[in-house]
């Protein structure tokens, strides 16, 4: 749980990192196509970092709540319909 | 059960007369913008039919693997969390 | 033109046909997460089909409606816009 | 152009907050699912910030491309297929 922690913590500081080199091409009146490319590279970057914490959420609180038996599986086919579905 | 399976039946069919639609406007060399906006009512009419999908299989098959006490919760917030990932 | 009709039909029939096979999977009662990950498909092959339909509009209906010396340009990067936001 | 860079400036300030916040509450271990809930906020609030960019890039540098007599029409229905897609 802590290594997630870290992950996600380190995400969110290279999101914010993003962004503001944004700005920065805004405040310089860049080429707009060349900033709409970096917004979707962080829209990319903040869907990876959901993934991350569903795979948490998953693996943590809902397996947890699981029946002992059935855990693994029904945890791993969530993750995939999830994945799947963002595609 | 047996609502959920009708349901999904009426949706895939209903998807199935849109996409003959489709088909004749192409067939007919109709407007190609006019043709666009169709295909993306489609989709929205197949992300709904996956919804109804996720939900018969959270509120079945992994409803019954959850512990009893926890399983309403756990069912309706990962509904929510899919729901929400979509829109 | 004529080329991108006949990709269009062809891509439409393999959609139309994927379809019935998911109305058969739900009226054989087939397990439901392998029905839903056979609607992400369908979903990611009208995806696919959109594009195709949005590079005819593009390169067909804008590019003769765009001043000749900036046509080619102007049409790649509306191309990549739409391509990026829709991964 | 400058309400559009003061608008697109406002929003990632906006952002940027949010993502702080977000950060607090990783920091704070409080729960996944609110925590995940904030991050589809942010991108929500991304993509809406895509539109405003795609919005300017038609009606600025595209718009200045096109044929006198063709422009708001080809903008418009650009600009709806866009938004439409991205529902």
């Amino acid at each position: 749980m802590q290594a997630n922690k870290r992950d996600v913590l380190n995400r969110l500081a290279t999101i914010e990192g993003h962004l503001k080199g944004i700005r920065r091409m805004v405040d310089e009146d860049q080429y707009c196509v060349d900033i709409l490319k970096q917004t979707y590279a962080v829209e990319r970057a903040i869907k990876k970092l959901e993934s991350v914490l569903l795979q948490g959420h998953l693996s943590g609180c809902v397996q947890e709540r699981l029946l002992p038996d059935r855990g693994q599986d029904t945890i791993r086919e969530l993750a995939d319909i999830f994945e799947i579905s963002r595609r």
